[in-house]
């Protein structure tokens, strides 16, 4: 278990320590949990409380926080930050020793790079390529001609049908499926014909797939998860959809066929949207939201709602309906008043 | 294939039997699908007509039932529940005979107690400890220093990520995936950053999950599912997430970080919960419920919608949505009214 | 790579030939994208623009489809059918030469018809029973006494519980558990008691199942999908549920408990479908949608929202919660000049 004194983790991080620089840090945890041989950070204003009464040994801070002149603590411009970076380092990843598992099946004309893991019972078929330095744990099958870069991990039972092809540095997490058939059928007289599905995926670098996702390979040309672009457990992408750089899509979201999500937008959990929507560059699409077929989504206001509207709009018209009540009192109102009125105009 | 007398079962539930005490039962059935050597259950007063025109050999009924002499029937206070003890002897689960297939990859510091079957091509990591009298089924990944409790079964393809804890009694269904990162990235410049997420994920006693589904492990911590917890298929539980004892969560349904359900809560299906909610013991999410981050939803009358409410606020707003148009007409009744009286007045 | 030239193509398809009859084609793709070798297809009229710059060396299109001499195209009365053929022609899938993998795990008792491959850390368990011609890929559990019809093709991953019947000619993709329990449960004072769930599942003829579905089996009798029914990904069928013929289900919609959907209905994406609900033949949910519990919805118009009503009558009463906002500005007019009105006549 790696070990590290005050004095190491603010050399890492570029801090300015306070209080005891030798003191031996064995751990992260939260402010609450944590103990004196645990590091944890303060995140903003609202933890500052905790932060008082937490236990930790070390506490990363920004500049602006207050403590006692024995608290022992790291200044840094982002706690957060640094945070993660420290714990990239008292928590790396099990080391793989490079080695292919005697079990595993790799097909004769598949090629495997240098300082590779390959764990047991995966398959590996014929034409794939992996690149160097990837983990590929047990279970794992990868399909004709699949082109894998480097640095990649790919965690048991996923499957990547033939052909898809992943960029560097990619996770994708248990059970993922890459480049099933899309859903294309067409009716044809008394029973549905499959619209065959020829197309591919392609994942850029730096994507993180989440565990169980499903992401289908198009009918003709390309499935494309854009550059550093992250998806949460049980996300479905659909033939031909275009997702962006650098987008977050949050859990059991969904895009129908031919999606288009520009760059940096976040899409929030359940969402789910129509066949060949547009959701612009740095948009934000709210939980639950249902985008319509073809609607197209700006950047700006978030969006919400079926169909899915700027919030403002959204939760206006759901204040709106909260005084219906009220209104159909007042128009009751109204109408013995202007009834008295009549009865007297008489 | 096990059978029972009228009389045998009579014993089992400690009901109180009428009609052929010999009669034969071999198999158990649906009040119409059932034949004379099916057993069947009245569960309500709605299913007595179907009971009537039953041909089941045996029927478990309420003292209530009331039925021809020549009728074979036994009365128990609570005939579902009899039913279901009678099925778990008239279909007992298929029994494995303990051995470790011979394709089962078990590490050498992983230990497995004693009665356990582990299937073909089942991967166990080193440290892993598995309790007594586990069933776990073909293809099942154990990461690293798993523990797993006793009288466990792990159906095929399940993934354990490394240092996840398995309580007594689980059952897991096939494609579960338990202990993949939660969902923690920061945007850093021009990127996202992963936040490292170094805690794990504890079941305790007795927790049912279902088919693909996915229980991310926290970011530091603990992601915990308490005792007698039963998941319905594709629930997606994100890290650090607090669910109590007896909670039944159906299908579909995602809870984002952080978030705290109280014992004997019920969430239907397709339910999104948002960001560090609290979901008070006993309370009710109606299906399809959205709950906001850091919301707090109450035991007693069950929410519904989303933003989730109280269900008769609910109905009450969806029910007044329907009189606007009627609103609208009254509105401009009144309007034209009162002009006539404007004029008249002038 | 199969190749073939207009002339064929125009004999496989039926249709009519115009322009360069020996133009050799190789590959296929979108009007964009195409290139002199490849086909391409006119969907609608709205495709004829992109038709007139497509690059592609042969056009399918209807006939009332104007182009210029020189253009050479098929005409045909459904393009996107014809296309769909001549993909199947041009990209046939991989061929699978007939064989059971040396790591193949088949039980003695087990069946496998002739022309099957079975590949790499397949598990077949006793009694089951594989048709002839079928594709069962790497790393399948098929349990005891699952029977399979022939001409299958069945995924990677993918789970069959002990006695599913699967019928002729599926396609079941990756992650796919037919016959995981149901979810029934039954709270027995503090806790939860299992019911068991003693049922199969029954897939008929040209099923096609996406990837990371999950369909269980009953509690008693048979959860059924009917012949030619296509799932998209993520969807779930509980127990009990009865799926018509010629259904299309879109990705990760979820049917509760004995729901029973008619013939050639289409169910969009994310919707969700409460206990025992009736969807009639030929009905349309729109993605999204919430079915209640016991409701009944009816062919003819599409239904939406939660409770999915009428589409024409969810929009209305869509459109009427944003006349709220004038209505209320109505009434408060309406007060002032009844105000007025009724100081003038004291």
């Amino acid at each position: 278990m790696p070990e590290l004194t005050v004095r190491e983790i603010a050399d890492l991080c570029g801090g300015t320590a306070q209080g005891d620089f030798s003191q031996v840090i064995r751990g992260a945890s939260s402010l609450e949990a944590a103990g004196p041989e645990d590091i944890s950070f303060v995140a903003n204003p609202k933890a500052r409380t905790a932060a008082t009464h937490s236990r930790a040994g070390c506490l990363l801070v920004d500049p602006s926080f207050k403590a006692s002149a024995d608290r022992t603590l790291i200044q840094v411009p982002d706690p957060r930050r640094a945070f993660a970076q420290i714990l990239r380092r008292l928590y790396p990843p099990a080391e793989q020793i490079p080695a292919v598992h005697p079990t595993a099946v790799v097909a004769p004309t598949a090629r495997i790079g240098t300082g590779c893991y390959i764990g047991p019972y995966t398959v590996i078929e014929n034409g794939a390529q992996i690149g160097n330095n990837c983990i590929i744990d047990a279970s794992v099958r990868i399909g004709a001609r699949v082109v894998i870069g480097n640095h990649c991990t790919i965690h048991s039972h996923v499957t990547l049908y033939e052909g898809v092809r992943i960029g560097n540095r990619a996770i994708l997490h248990s059970g993922a499926v890459i480049g099933a058939d899309g859903f294309g059928f067409a009716l044809a007289g008394d029973h549905y014909e499959k619209f065959p599905q020829v197309g591919t995926v392609v994942l850029e670098d730096d994507v993180e797939v989440g565990a169980n996702c499903c992401i289908d390979r198009a009918a003709l040309g390309v499935t494309r998860i854009g550059t550093g672009t992250k998806l949460d457990n049980l996300v479905h992408i659909a033939h031909n959809c275009t997702v962006g750089k650098h987008v977050v899509i949050a859990a059991q979201s969904g895009f129908a066929g031919g999606v288009t999500i520009g760059d940096y937008a976040v899409i929030g959990g359940q969402v789910g949207i129509g066949e060949k929507a547009v959701i612009e560059a740095r948009a934000v699409v709210g939980s639950g939201a249902g985008i319509l077929s073809f609607q197209r989504v700006h950047a700006g206001e978030p969006v919400w709602g079926t169909p899915a509207r700027p919030l403002r709009q959204h939760l206006k018209g759901l204040a709106n309906v909260n005084k219906i009540a009220e209104l159909k009192n007042q128009v009751r109102d109204l109408a013995h008043r202007l009834k008295e009125l009549e009865q007297q105009g008489r």
